[in-house]
């Protein structure tokens, strides 16, 4: 079969069928009308095999995490995303891998709302770029750069699962039965906060999302906003998973460290605090904790008690 | 210095400044407020080194082609591009060769008003994908879809260049002096035909960008437009450079299936025929060469003469 004839059969109307879409994949570039008086939101990101994923991940997860990633992307400013190109490079043309990937991809885009519109496909070492373009009503978007002295810093789920999940995946951490396969699952298929994301923008005065590690994006928003940030370590939330697999030191570590979470780190003026507490009465959230406060002066400090603690480093993909 | 730090030295207001860019590079996504009442046109390629450049390919050239083959694709729908995202995977962090990445990039960029407004850096082998949203007035994109029979077929530029330009580069060619540079260039730094396109929406019936190969692409576009086409082997335009350095068999061969050209093939209809006539009349345009003609009948034929010939193959990248 030559590329043609696969790219047109696994991307072809892939994920949702929107009727925004005036000309998807197959032309030299997609046309697309999205809803007027909005601000258009466009992001990317790559997963490369052997530093995002180890080899013979599966496809359908591989699929299903490119798109995550970016869509994590859009959820930490706000916004409603709806469509996606794909930029995949294959070191051979692997039907059953495409279709698996096409179904890991095309699941969560549906849940989301999105369609593929365009892509391109490629002979080289396995790396997959998406880029996925959404919307935000006009200045109502979440910044890294609007925390304030005071704000209270919140995180959504249970950071340090997915580094566990990883380890899990790589034999560097032993578990078996529900806690292993619910850690290797936030690994392989990270819940992008797409419709918190978009809760959010009416309380929360900055948002990142949790890729590189808290510590390492906390410090990104801190930076941004101009302020610094007091971190009670005993604040931050554990899994029982985490707790119980990984041990105290490494659930520590991983949580403040990891990566890979895609879980919302934000902030909340003690202005908002009530319209937050609403919103968190309302349900159908995902759990969140408040883990410290912005404070004036720059520098992150993670007390533990009175204590004042080392900050472990993120994620760094040149490390 | 970090990933950070690299990348918010390089790709911060890299390209043109642009007053719709509402949020560039440095948060989790960029916000951008196109002109209003139009398509949004998004198109996305890939370059792998080995692949689509050679190593020791100048990293200069590799961020003006990058970008160019997504704007080439831009062209051909007759879109005017405003945004670019920009994901690089890389071995390692190389500051001179960032440098020398984003000014080949960035002088692209703002010779055609786009902007950079976001992206990721990853680790691993080689290999650039740029996305390209930009705008057309609704209802008026060029598709491939929109030939009929009788349309004349129209290339724009010397087809065959780009493929001589890459044997010079990889030493299966031999050339110096003038013709050499001129052929290289081609393959090193394609002009997208980003205005030509745009002044082409009004007069041709359907279009396709040049990258696969001459004879390869007007397959796509006789595909897309459910005909087929004659194409007079006599009339295709090849360059004095291509025609002195690779002899008469090659520079047939290269121009028909050479790929790389990022020249605008389309087609244009009688009823339109003034109209393109008067266009050309203005001036302003690269040099256009008509090739042959649509016919109900699928498939291509290659006539030299009255002798039909066989159709060489185009550029596959899984080949």
């Amino acid at each position: 079969m030559s590329e043609f004839t696969l790219i047109k059969r696994f991307f072809t109307n892939l994920g949702a069928q929107r009727s925004d879409v005036v000309l998807g994949v197959g032309d030299d570039a997609a046309l697309v009308l999205p809803p007027a008086g909005q601000e258009v939101v466009i992001a990317t990101d790559t997963l490369v095999e052997g530093q995002h994923f180890p080899p013979q991940f599966e496809a359908e997860d591989i699929g299903h995490k490119a798109l995550a990633v970016n869509l994590s992307d859009l959820a930490a400013m706000g916004a409603m995303p709806l469509y996606a190109t794909l930029a995949l490079t294959l070191p051979a043309m692997d039907e059953e891998w495409l279709s698996q990937f096409a179904h890991g991809f095309a699941t969560l885009a549906r849940t989301h709302g999105v369609s593929l519109v365009g892509g391109d496909t490629t002979k080289g070492p396995l790396a997959i770029t998406v880029t996925v373009v959404g919307v935000v009503p006009r200045h109502q978007a979440m910044r890294r750069s609007g925390a304030k002295p005071q704000d209270l810093i919140y995180v959504s789920g249970w950071p340090g699962d997915a580094a566990a999940g990883l380890a899990l995946v790589q034999g560097r951490l032993q578990g078996q039965g529900s806690m292993r396969a619910t850690l290797e699952e936030k690994f392989r298929r990270p819940e992008p906060r797409v419709s918190f994301g978009q809760k959010l923008r009416h309380v929360a005065s900055a948002c990142i999302d949790v890729s590189d590690g808290l510590m390492q994006d906390l410090g990104q928003l801190c930076d941004s906003s101009g302020v610094g940030a007091v971190v009670r370590l005993r604040e931050l939330p554990i899994s029982r998973s985490l707790y119980a697999l990984a041990g105290e030191e490494r659930a520590w570590e991983w949580a403040m460290a990891g990566g890979e979470d895609f879980e919302l780190l934000f902030t909340v003026s003690p202005e908002r605090a009530a319209e937050f507490a609403q919103l968190r009465a309302q349900g159908g959230m995902p759990s969140v904790h408040c883990i410290g406060e912005i404070a004036a002066s720059p520098g992150i400090r993670l007390m533990d008690g009175k204590q004042a603690k080392p900050i472990p480093r993120g994620w760094d993909p040149f490390r």
